[in-house]
């Protein structure tokens, strides 16, 4: 049998494979630091050389010394929409590539992130991911005067210390509005999510500015209160009251929610009485009982970008980027006659 | 403004919090430990004094004292069913509800868990909890050594040192069968999942063994090879073929793939043409579009069984628990003639 890690007699230490290897020791513990530059060649080499022996480094130890833990925290809100399930399987598969570690915080309902930031400082995260929940700036300026980076995805702080990551919503927002408008939609109604998301205020701008320019409005704005498939389905109930010919809700899952409303309890068709569209492009928008129109964010440069960001030094400058979203035209949108 | 965590000037150490309450500083570090028996009258006083004081212990620094650190790490597989993305939700909830913390590993697909357990073995982890992955049985047996617990969700190893917590996927299986063909359903296929799943294998055996006994059979055994929508879809087309009056899928995701193929593609009506069934009661299942019926796995009681048994000392015996399953039904199976 050959040998396997943890059964070794004695403890392997760093000196040990440096021996085998000829290299210093110091080269050793860098190699196993994925933030120290090392050639790939040489890291591998220490790497393979590390485990025949069954050096283990106990990166906790280390992270005491160097204040490097290679941990980084991801934040969650609610999972209730499936789209950031998708960001967080994402999230951790690319800081795995990184060489980091995914320590997973979920925020329970109602509650805010900036209390659990001191449970979060105990265990010397190097850096800070939050998806789908925000944070206040005093305490994104408080990790960052800690030597630790912040990053948010798709939330938005007045405050240069922390760097955002989001889809441009307002962008995403317009053109939503252009493509209502330029089908003949007359009577539009816009479902809101939670009021203190940058995402719902962001993509409600973009749609209002586009209804604007060109001398439209709305109907009416239904405000859904959170992301989820059944606050969709009541909200379309209210919506529908309004005798609308196309809704913007403000993401899929409301969408979803708001289609099998508008189609099982209503007995409206869509798109022929009503068209729908959402904003995320979660993977249920493309399946055949919901074909929806709707933005698709674009995550996987996102969580690449949210990874280089957290894994840059505190140090260089905090960027908010915005990534533009794409319109996927599907089954969920008709064009109207009278145009 | 009131005091705040890391605003201090010196660091607080236990020894302000032990002399502020008059106990000594055991007392308080083994108030911040999760398995330290302090009843919670005095845990909470401590811990809100030292919230006061702004007293953060060092988990990490301790934990190399105790060698604990209240990390237990969340092994995963494909995120792709939404099952374990619900599973994983809780299982972030309920870890952090007993003061542990969640460190999230993502298994890559084709990748085998135990290529990642050295690396997880330098994070100090307390325990392992491993969801839609598994384990070899000699790997657990050195964590056990290692006085580290290994608990399995939903999977099984013939190792009496894993704790494994699973729906009554056998029994789940054999509901199905009776409730198929109690309704008279006479042309039966069952479309598996991955074959070295023990809940594809499960869910099949009992399936089988509810037709054995009342003498009945498949016309067909379709292989989906993964549990996914896209495959579920691919394998309807296959079932079609046999002209099934009632089709058992291995799992929701599956099923829900299926139907929208058996619907929008193969033009046939669900359930008048053909019955469908799943397994595991994802949130879609219940979605109007789908109206799923299905066996629902106990999840809340199925995570905080996970969470006991991993937080339970490494020399408690490791039990292997199954729980039944619950029949759900809901518009997808018809009642045939000709009974």
């Amino acid at each position: 049998m050959s040998k396997q890690p943890g059964r070794q007699k004695g403890p392997v230490t760093s000196r040990d494979v440096a021996r085998l290897l000829g290299v210093s020791q110091s080269m050793i513990s860098r190699a196993f630091d994925p933030r120290a530059s090392v050639s790939p060649a040489n890291r591998t080499r220490i790497v393979e050389a590390a485990r025949a022996l069954g050096y283990e480094p106990n990166v906790i130890a280390r992270s005491l010394a160097t204040r490097r833990s290679s941990i980084v925290a991801i934040v969650m809100g609610s999972m209730e929409n499936p789209f950031y399930t998708g960001v967080l399987d994402q999230l951790a598969q690319a800081l795995d590539e990184a060489g980091l570690r995914s320590l997973l915080f979920r925020v329970p309902p109602g509650q805010d992130v900036d209390d659990q930031l001191p449970a979060l400082r105990r265990y010397n995260v190097d850096g800070l991911i939050v998806a789908s929940a925000s944070i206040s700036s005093r305490i994104a300026a408080e990790w960052r005067r800690d030597d630790r980076r912040v990053v948010l995805i798709n939330r938005t702080v007045p405050d240069a210390s922390v760097a955002s990551i989001s889809c441009d919503n307002c962008g995403g927002g317009r053109q939503l509005a252009d493509l209502l408008l330029d089908s003949g939609h007359k009577r539009l109604v816009y479902v809101a999510g939670p009021r203190n998301t940058s995402t719902n205020r962001d993509r409600e701008d973009g749609f209002m500015e586009g209804l604007m320019e060109r001398n439209a409005g709305l109907v009416g704005r239904i405000d859904a209160g959170e992301y989820s498939f059944n606050a969709g389905a009541a909200a379309a109930h209210r919506a529908a009251a309004l005798k609308p010919d196309g809704i913007f809700f403000a993401n899929d899952i409301l969408a979803l929610g708001g289609l099998d409303a508008l189609r099982h309890e209503l007995r409206l068709q869509v798109p022929k009485h009503v068209s729908v569209v959402g904003f995320d492009d979660i993977e249920m928008a493309s399946w055949p009982s919901y074909r929806l129109t709707t933005i698709r964010q674009p995550v996987s440069e996102m969580v690449s970008s949210a990874v280089a960001a957290v894994a840059a030094s505190a140090t260089a400058q905090a960027n908010s980027i915005s990534l533009p979203g794409l319109l996927v035209e599907r089954g969920s949108v008709m064009r109207r006659h009278g145009m």
